[in-house]
């Protein structure tokens, strides 16, 4: 037995969040990408059983009352809401991410113009910026919202936004995590820039909720959306959330102003007329199975404290990469993923030649991770979930791949 | 027994669907409110315990192509396209109706336009005019996709809209069904005048799917969309689909182009370059869950031909009008349901005096429609599960309750 696996063995009796581990449905594999699909928690198939026999199967119609599912989108995002460092109120869940991007980028546009209806096109404020190193969904769907509102888009990386903004940029769209690299964006320092230049800072925070502290209200974060299918659990394209800050939401203006929204949604009035608070983020009919799923994932977190889920994170990636340091023959590998902590998310990428060959490899022999083209192996580091006996194992059989 | 039991009873003895009725779970009550949520077919529940448990649970990630989670969007659109009279490869499923309404008429301005890229504001057609009798939503919709588009909207009644179309009119958002009054609109004469003004037509099918033959392809619609959750009986909130004419489709270019639309998703390119056929209706991640849950859920149409399904509901409004007719005092309800079949969907509305306390009275008797404000008594009949006996009861129990 090698050093490093006693070692492991070692920080996985001190680790405080091991038993939660057993609230997960796992087995031998070592599973690396709840960056990509978060593992079951065991007792959602119950959960689920019972909102689809008794309250779609016996209740009917009157579950939309009687079970809750009216206020689901609210009430869930409620949940979500001590997750990433927002008080209640600000977070509704429902409908894609790529869908609250639009919501999130066109309502900042029209919040920069100050613009309550028309009249966009001579407004001084044309300008998105995008992570031009974001998921390409993000940039797609910026590239829609800059052509429907009449902005220009402007793709740059996190680091060059301070210096690019200007009196006519209305929104920037950052990632709080490179979904690649796993870099860490600096989410204080380029909120406050972009605060000073008089633009709205929307964040998109699919690859850090759940896994690391994120502060929205603390640091003044504008609007923000996250998926919850990856460190939150919440199942196979389980809804998305936006975050719509307190101040801001009686002047959210939504392209999507879905019956969901309205201020009465049963009065059936034909003039739109937007609910108070959050509700202004809702659009249509909510997606009760997979909402409800995704509460029950939720449960996973009682008790559970952001900052000790960090802590164990850092203490995850900083243990693979002393693993694969130790395991893999120099220059076989390269990570991608920075060093220093403040710059790291909970995933380590290694660039390695025939990437995709060898992810296929890994997983043959019960590691799961996942390649990115050209040459990126992902491994995603769940702290509710991973041990750091995986850590190891993980880089011991890259090790035995890459050098047979 | 009065005489129309008995003739309820020898109608049900006659009906080719009524086996269909045990493919669902009900039970005692008289389950008038599938035209809002559609009973649980009874394998639904199994289903989705599988695709949970297993699928996700044991197969987690691998499941995206192992379990055909990528391709469900176009293959359970492929299931719905029969249902609604077009071919394979022009539906895709995802998203809530809501969503659906707001890709389609951006994009059927933008074809109406002959816009391939920006520069709306110049283009000469620069008019929605959608259904003023429609589901809200709808008309919220329509409003944000005019101000986006830079076109004015002007909301008429199905009848008002021949006369007032133009060359000015881009698009005609039309409801197939009114869900107040479940009069059916004329969607082959309608569709032909807008294109006679060289606009396009988009039809929302909410309350006619599942329920009648709807044509969409030998009719010539351009776009539509749909809920699944009523006569599809998808479950709660289930996805929503949009229908793009193949004709169409290598011109559709959708205001929401998010990564499932690409022509290579997991190319992972900043630029984006639309998708072939009617996967550019397809936004973010699917929603795995509901989207399986619907799949299963359709299952119910095995064998089932739609032209029976008409019949059965024309059969049974006409049945269910005869008993209020027979049973209620006159002057206490009044129809708005057109008695003319061609103009009369799957539910029947009467208006009467306290709806909605009535309402709540009928539902304490077991008998499940639902209130409309101001004054609105909804009952939907579902022909795969509502029996002729169903009918005659309900239409006794609200006699008893107007004139105890």
């Amino acid at each position: 037995m090698s050093d490093l696996h006693v070692r492991a063995k070692a920080l996985d009796a001190e680790d405080e969040l091991a038993l939660k581990r057993r609230e997960f449905v796992l087995d031998d594999t070592v599973y690396l990408d709840g960056n990509s699909l978060g593992a079951l928690p065991a007792h959602v198939p119950d959960r689920v059983a019972d909102v689809i026999t008794r309250q779609w199967g016996r209740l009917r119609i009157r579950s939309w009352d009687e079970s809750g599912w009216w206020t689901a989108p609210e009430r869930v995002g409620d949940r979500i809401a001590p997750l990433v460092g927002a008080a209640p109120g600000q977070i509704v869940v429902g409908d894609s991410t790529s869908v609250n991007v639009f919501k999130a980028l066109v309502a900042a546009v029209r919040l920069a113009r100050g613009d309550g209806g028309g009249g966009e096109a001579d407004a001084g404020r044309d300008e998105i910026i995008v992570d031009a190193t974001t998921f390409p969904t993000d940039g797609y769907i910026a590239q829609s919202a800059a052509r429907l509102t009449g902005c220009r888009l402007t793709p740059l990386t996190p680091a060059e936004v301070p210096a690019a903004l200007s009196p006519r940029t209305a929104a920037v769209l950052l990632n709080h995590a490179d979904y690649r690299t796993g870099r860490l964006h600096d989410l204080p320092g380029l909120t406050a820039a972009v605060h000073a230049a008089g633009a709205l800072a929307v964040w998109d925070l699919c690859h850090t909720a759940g896994a690391l502290p994120v502060g929205l209200d603390e640091h003044g974060v504008d609007l923000a959306v996250g998926c919850t299918y990856k460190y939150l659990n919440g199942g196979p394209g389980s809804p998305a959330y936006i975050y719509v800050r307190e101040e801001l939401q009686d002047r959210f203006d939504s392209p999507l102003p879905g019956w969901n929204s309205h201020a009465e949604p049963f009065g059936m009035r034909p003039e739109f007329e937007a609910a108070e608070g959050a509700l202004r983020g809702r659009v249509g009919t909510p997606d009760i199975l997979s909402m409800l799923a995704l509460e029950a994932a939720l449960d996973v977190w009682d008790g559970v404290s952001v900052d000790a889920v960090r802590a164990k994170s850092l203490a995850l990636t900083d243990f693979f990469l002393r693993c694969v340091e130790a395991y893999v023959p120099q220059g076989l590998v390269e990570s991608l993923t920075p060093a220093a902590h403040a710059e790291r998310g909970s995933q380590v990428a290694l660039r390695c030649e025939g990437a995709g060959d060898v992810m296929k490899r890994l997983i043959e022999r019960g590691v799961v991770g996942d390649f990115r083209a050209p040459d990126v192996l992902r491994f995603g580091f769940t702290p509710l979930y991973v041990s750091f006996v995986d850590a190891e194992r993980a880089a011991r059989v890259l090790a035995e791949i890459l050098e047979p």
